[in-house]
């Protein structure tokens, strides 16, 4: 018998226990033993529970309990889920979560403990909801390095924008519907519209793929507000779409770059055909190639199920897991990751005169007018080379609106 | 340091080398220790290769070497794969295999064998070439009870149709080209074109999804042989894709069934995206929705690297892997799979008179003519009753050229 504590009855928390519930006999098949809940951490009252037993309000009795292998954190933020798993980790317990922002501030340091105690430090439900792909990275793709990884980490940013391609909607709009359906926070939206929990999913993955702690304080985050309806007018006339991207990309030439900005990409490519709250990472290998992992990026019972997929784990294969799931603590750096490659830019500007507009701007592939608008594909430039540009055009008197890079995919 | 032996030193086999000799640091990293190749087992002279001395023509000295940890079986076929592969995990040793028809054939005969060995028996390069599906299949998802597994896991005929869909090829000028790139066979090109490749890997996954071994020869399939340029402009003006599928579903109302046939599916869809020689295997789980893993189906380098991600799992985890990765023995049963589940058709027939093509079908939702064609989209229907319809078709002189499913994905 796997005897596990849940931390935080909230959303995934309650969701992890249903999962167990409903699909007791299939987990414990997997396990090779059966999964019991001894205990649930939640301070709120949960008295008419129908396992209201197992409601306890203080870490201690399970940090206490030598039954205990499993640690399920649930609880999000940094305080106290921070020093609630550290305590775990130091009494010899796995611990499974799925807090994103836990795992990319803390995790250099939570997963030196795992190793220091013999146990696991598991967190497959960080990224992509229930979609699997940290596992898939560091362990399937054991025989790979790596070079990039990159994708749609943000179901909500998503969703919004697959609403205002398909849909024609404003970026209010889109927010207002994306709030209505309870995608996006009602009082603050922006951790996704700002494309702060990418830039945690990133941290992440970027920190795997490398194996040193990529902060997420350094990496450049742009959202989608400054996305209009202009944009996604011309990008379809270009057969390109728009979609917020997460990258971290390492090459010979042009160093590391790591980052969450909207680009634009083909629309043919798989990536663009990725909709609504659906979630996709691209992961380039050596040997491999290109493969991609696309799956619901949110959801109770689906970021449930992989919470439940590490327990398993934690209990079949042990601390040898971190041989391939690791990375080493770093200092964070001075500023943020700049990106050295040379990628072609669309870019809109809020003027006709096209001419003015490609002379400044050097070579243009594309150019599309619409209304007082006019956008444009460059030939590939750096961000540097274009941040040069856009600064002439201002003194030419254009105004540039958006800049977007394309993803080559 | 872990100990190998390659067995068959063709495409996979000699990739493996090279994958374990190009990123031997990282491989070594993930695996806990480094790993190294021992043996290679090949009847054919390489007396000239730079490792000449590795080479044995008998499988003796490797299975009674107690420092060989792991056989890798890239003979294909089953004779003499089946036999060396069973004799190495009665000797006590992991095994990991790209050899679909091995698995396909053999797999529920091998897999007690390894459990009753405590080693691993382990064939991820099997599906999907490089791609992850298994382990994420039965490792990641292992929270949920899953309903369906369905995609493009031939190479070949993707290639081939989407040189249909996007050049106006013909089959046999798609064939032509698929020989002279090496995908498909010169001399008997049929076990891509006509499924049994495609069968051999749904019959893997179906089993291991399922838990109990479904056999090849149960396994309706039909290749892409029948589909012509009429049905790509076709299913291009009712904006579909046609795609070879291999499917596996149980549902409550329609039971089990599985195949490998010619569909068509909505052209904005993922699995629709998926081109050239990229495969894309479906998964929908009771707790996690549909996930969809995709990357390239084939190519030396890209199989060979998930053989060695086998080989450090099974050095890493060892054989409670088979908790989870298992489908028991079952007698084959008489005749084929059916499917008892309703579906949307698309039929095309070699006639204008679209009334009496309406009346016989009954429910008919869109219809395009075109020479002396006419295609429709049939409201649900199951497989039986199209072909009462087929035959009531032919009894008024309206012959059905072809008739597709609809993959509702």
């Amino acid at each position: 018998m796997i005897k596990i504590a849940i931390l935080g009855f909230g959303t995934v928390g309650s969701g992890v226990y249903e999962v167990l519930r409903k699909n007791a006999a299939s987990a414990a098949k997997r396990a090779g033993e059966p999964v019991q809940v001894k205990y649930i951490l939640d301070i709120r009252d949960f008295s008419s529970h129908p396992d209201a037993a197992l409601f306890v309000n203080s870490i201690d009795p399970i940090l206490e309990d030598p039954e205990i292998d499993t640690v399920v954190e649930t609880i999000g933020g940094t305080k106290p889920a921070y020093f609630y798993v550290k305590s775990a980790l130091e009494a010899g317990k796995n611990v499974c979560t799925s807090n994103k922002e836990l795992v990319a501030t803390h995790g250099a340091e939570l997963l030196a403990i795992a190793v220091q105690h013999r146990v696991c430090f598991l967190f497959e439900a960080s990224v992509g909801g229930g979609t699997p792909v940290i596992t898939p990275l560091h362990q399937c793709l054991a025989a790979n390095v790596i070079s990039e990884v990159c994708g749609i980490v943000n179901g909500t940013t998503n969703f919004m924008l697959t609403k205002m391609e398909q849909e024609g909607m404003s970026f209010d709009e889109a927010l207002k519907e994306a709030q209505n359906l309870g995608y996006a926070e009602t009082i603050d939206p922006s951790a996704d519209v700002d494309g702060i929990d990418a830039c945690r999913k990133i941290a992440i993955l970027a920190s795997l793929v490398f194996g040193s702690e990529v902060h997420p304080e350094n990496i450049p985050t742009r959202g989608i507000r400054e996305v209009t309806a202009e944009d996604v007018y011309f990008t379809q006339k270009m057969k390109l779409a728009v979609k917020l991207i997460a990258y971290a990309r390492r090459n010979e030439k042009a160093g590391f770059a790591c980052g969450v900005e909207p680009m634009v990409l083909p629309a043919q490519s798989m990536m663009a055909g990725v909709s609504d709250v659906y979630n996709a990472v691209l992961v380039r290998g050596d040997m491999l190639g290109d493969t991609l992992f696309y799956g619901k990026g949110a959801g109770k019972l689906a970021t449930a199920s992989a919470v439940v997929a590490d327990v398993i784990d934690a209990a079949k294969f042990g601390p040898s897991v971190h041989d391939s799931l690791f990375w080493a603590p770093t200092a964070p750096q001075k500023g943020k990751i700049t990106d050295e490659a040379e990628h072609t830019y669309y870019v809109r500007v809020n003027n006709l005169d096209a001419g003015t507009l490609k002379a400044d701007l050097g070579g243009v592939v594309l150019t599309l007018q619409h209304h007082n608008q006019t956008a444009v594909l460059t030939t590939p430039m750096t961000a540097k080379e274009l941040e040069k540009r856009k600064e002439k055009l201002e003194r030419d008197g254009i105004h540039v609106a958006i800049a977007l890079k394309m993803l080559e995919v």
